[in-house]
């Protein structure tokens, strides 16, 4: 696969990374940024990420081969609206949303005919930190990238969609959006929400620059993901709430269960839960879980 | 300084970084160390953390000219009961506990009117790996450590722990046992508690292994202190479940805020509180709150 003339909407951390990923792997030609910040677009020029840049995302998909959609998901109805219309028949048009459910009903609603080239994706590969600055042409190596095929794309599009991204290192799976939207919000939007939640209060509280100024490296890794882009995961919450509302629930339990232990003073059974967890992280990273 | 015979009890990451360290900065002459695990003890040996060691902490001590108690918390009064009779009357007794109103309550309680010379410490410079094989003699170097002085101290004695950890590298602060304990139920045990709730729960689900399969970097660093030792943070929790108690009360009211603002879709409120978490978060990073 060459593409000639490619599209990003969204030339942030996961938009610029593909781009530059791509052109490390010599798998395209001219590639186009839009996106709402001109500053992020000349940053994106400035490190060769995109070759070129349109403010509007409509103008940027004109000619294109390939469109890659990586804006913050609230955004990607209005995206689809308007550059459904642009859209060459063979184009093939791929996201990087952190949710599927809502990215998969806002194409349906607006992408009308390329409902079928369209393939939605989800790398693997936040951080927090964000913007074309940031962009990393590695950032995809060894990580996961997963495919939420709809029974409208054909074959060799979802096989040509895995085959782009393998081709500059992820991992590729493939899950329905459903169980893409619940995987997630156990794995990755619930422990950003008690990050958000923790460091929100503690800089709320009067003595928080005591607190802070204690404040070593367990809290600095377990608050890391805090320092998340805000209205990225404003759209993440909001978009794949109902799962995610469904794990605050099971963790709130947990806490529940917890609190008593402390308040009994069960520390055997406290001890048993700490091992368990200790147990099963060590699985998880000696690839037990894989 | 310089202490001709010291006594190690525990010698775990960090009685054996404190050995080493001392060793480095040739402050010490024979090392002992004691402890409930041969094969540590054993390691520790083989690694120049002690020079030689006892299986019972009693008899380590004697002819010690300081004394470090750097064992589970809960072993303490024990610890304590065990190594008074055997103390020289000039000799220092720090421990490195992660809890101080518990270590300083046992001290009273059984090191007699050896409480004067018992100055308590605490360390930051966790890791959640575990044992002599983790020690590290640069361990401490522009680490915090709390001194949380008694009213039987002498200031003498005060200012000598207070030199001696400076010299292997950390920054020294003090506070009562009180304050000590509420700062680090907010930014160190809370967080343990929240990441170990979050590993067993995930564990203890019948899809674990789908889910942890996906779980990436976020996930690693957030749960990173839920593969600390069982044992040592069982102890922690129960000597500070009142604070930790507390903070759990708040952090559960962070939470339910959270979940009526996803319940409401109050997508603006949250965006804000995310912002506010990360700002925090970039001013503790920057040093705001030194």
């Amino acid at each position: 696969m060459f593409y000639q003339r490619v599209a990003v909407i969204g030339v942030g951390l996961i938009g610029g990374s593909f781009a530059l990923a791509l052109k490390g792997a010599k798998r395209c030609g001219h590639v186009v940024g839009a996106g709402r910040s001109a500053a992020n677009l000349e940053l994106a020029l400035e490190r060769g990420a995109v070759d070129s840049f349109e403010s509007e995302a409509a103008k940027a998909v004109r000619g294109a081969d390939l469109v890659l959609v990586a804006a913050p998901v609230a955004q990607f109805e209005k995206i689809f609206l308007e550059i459904n219309p642009h859209l060459k028949p063979d184009t093939l048009v791929m996201d990087a949303g952190s949710t599927k459910r809502d990215v998969v009903a806002a194409a349906r609603k607006r992408l009308g005919g390329n409902i079928a080239r369209f393939v939605p994706a989800h790398p693997i590969a936040g951080a927090e930190q964000s913007g074309a600055g940031a962009a990393d042409a590695g950032l995809f190596r060894g990580r996961r990238l997963i495919l939420t095929p709809l029974e409208e794309n054909k074959k060799e599009d979802v096989e040509t969609a895995a085959a782009l991204w393998a081709g500059i290192g992820a991992r590729v799976s493939r899950m329905s959006p459903q169980e893409h939207d619940e995987v997630f919000a156990a794995v990755s939007h619930l422990p950003h929400l008690l990050a958000f939640a923790l460091v929100s209060g503690i800089g709320a509280r009067a003595d928080a620059a005591r607190l802070f100024g204690y404040a070593a490296g367990g809290f600095r890794d377990f608050t890391r993901i805090a320092s998340s882009d805000p209205e990225m995961w404003r759209d993440i919450c909001m978009a794949n709430s109902d799962q995610l509302l469904k794990e605050l629930g099971c963790f709130s339990g947990e806490l529940e269960k917890m609190r008593k232990l402390l308040e009994s003073r069960n520390s055997k059974e406290l001890e048993k839960l700490f091992a368990e967890a200790r147990a099963a992280r060590g699985r998880w990273l000696n690839g037990g879980y894989e």
